[in-house]
Order: C-alpha cells, then structure tokens, then sequence
C-alpha cells in the first residue's frame, strides 16, 4: 500500500505506508501559519456578542459550544470546552491538507522537543486531529477537517 | 484642524477632531482579522529553537527579549515580557492603519463592552498602541505600527 499526500506546492508526496508518514522526521516542515486561534469562554452568548459589537458579522455558530468568525485568511473561534484538556484558556491550530500529513507534522513536533498531549484520532466532528505542546506549554492542535479547504496558500475560509 | 484616515478600501475618512475618532462608537467596525499572535516565553532562544525546528525559517530578532516569525499572512511572535501587564500568557494584536484608528477602535471596543486595559499611547517603539480585554478577559492589543505596512487585505508582512 503506498499513501500519496497532497502537499502546499500542489506536489504529491508518496509515503509506503502510514508509518512512513508518522517516522518523516525532519522532513516534513510545518508551514508558517495559523490555521486557528480558538478562546476558551464561559458565555458564549456574551461572547459572540461582543465581537458582533465590535462589528464582526457572519459567524457559525454549529451548536451551542462553539461559534466561527472567519478572520482574514484564519478562523476565531469561541468554545466553551476549551481548558478540559490541561490547554490554557487560548489554543492555536495548524490544519493540514490530510491525515497523513498531521501524522507527520505531530511526528514533528515531537522530535523537534514538542510534547504530544493528543496523540491523533478520528474526532467526533468528522476530521483526524491530535496536538503537542511547545517548550512553554502552550498547545497546537494539528487537525485535518474535511469541511475546510485550505486554499494554496495555506489560508482557511468558512464555507 | 482635520484628519484625514485612511481605511481598508482605500478611501479617506474625515474628522474634524481626534476627539471625535476616539468617540467613534458603532461606526468605526473593527476588520475581522488578528495581525499578530505573541506567546509570552520564559527562554526566548529554547522557545525560537523549537519553532526553527518545527521548519520555521526568517526568524526577525530585533533583541534578546523578542522575535518574530511571518506566519501566513499574519505574525507570530515570542516575548520574554508578555505577562507582565496582567495578560495572559498569549495575546493577540489588531495592528491598523494610523493612530486615529486606534483611538477609534478602542473606543468601539469599549463601547462594546470591553475594557481598556491599556490606554492609548505613543510607545518606546515608535507605534501608538492599547488594549482592551475582551469579557472574559483576553487581551487584544490594538496598534499602529509605522514599520508593519497593511496589505489592502489588511495582512501583516514583516518587512
């Protein structure tokens, strides 16, 4: 079985197995970018609220946990599960292209001194996720959501 | 005297005082987009080294307090400093067009239920800057920066 990953430069990279994917150390960067900044908030109500004050428009809001903005080429979110997994209040999050790739990635950050503290699985809302800690605590999430397209440039646009 | 303020489309907008850009309430919408997302670190050199390992390149660093890394069309930024103005470990920024566009976001902000953690003011740095802490109490910085031209799209590129 091999694995062919789509990559940013519109390349396929071909991977003989998922292993493969997940040993690619040092050989897979992470691109520059944040895919997320998500807030963990206790009123999601007052939240969304005041950043539709401020004059935000259009948010997602798919139940009553968890609000969208789309901000320039990046998502803000509001949620309030966040902090139920030792996160700090704040979390960012890388998306990628494929499952393999957020192996890869992860793989990455472990080698590189990153801490895993989600090891990647099949998440509830339909995508492959997992996350590491950086030097500082401070978390990433690492996620492949179907529901998202990455443009060429890595950006992310709510449907 | 009038000022005259440039906005994202390009066009001018006219007051007669900054006064009134800083009373700006509801008609000055701030953009849905984050220029910058700063982590405060404790070791600036472990914290740089990691995201360099990650494959994170062009690292600007301006001193030993702080760096900068482009990150998609934003930036993302480590600061020995962070924290010591009572934000949280992480904060993001709005970096705008002039300084009259800061005033008037803050005001906005606080008139959207947001407090003023920071007054507007001219900083060492040579920008005019505040903040405001969001209802639960995340800090955004808001910021003109004369060094960190806004594309049209209002992203961020380090120069």
């Amino acid at each position: 079985m091999t694995l062919d990953v789509p990559t940013v430069n519109g390349d396929t990279r071909r991977f003989s197995s998922r292993d493969e994917a997940r040993s690619c150390r040092h050989t897979w960067p992470m691109e520059q970018r944040i895919s997320l900044v998500t807030f963990g908030v206790r009123d999601l109500a007052r939240a969304r609220a005041f950043y539709e004050a401020l004059g935000w428009t259009d948010a997602q809001q798919p139940d009553n946990e968890i609000a969208f903005f789309q901000a320039g080429g990046m998502v803000f979110g509001l949620w309030t599960k966040l902090g139920g997994h030792g996160a700090p209040g704040i979390e960012l999050a890388h998306n990628v292209r494929s499952p393999e790739e957020v192996d890869a990635v992860l793989a990455n950050a472990q080698h590189a001194g990153g801490t895993i503290i989600r090891p990647a699985h099949h998440a509830e809302w339909g995508g492959y996720t997992g996350a590491f800690a950086d030097p500082e605590g401070y978390v990433w999430e690492v996620a492949h959501n179907p529901d998202w397209a990455l443009a060429k440039d890595g950006s992310v646009r709510l449907a």
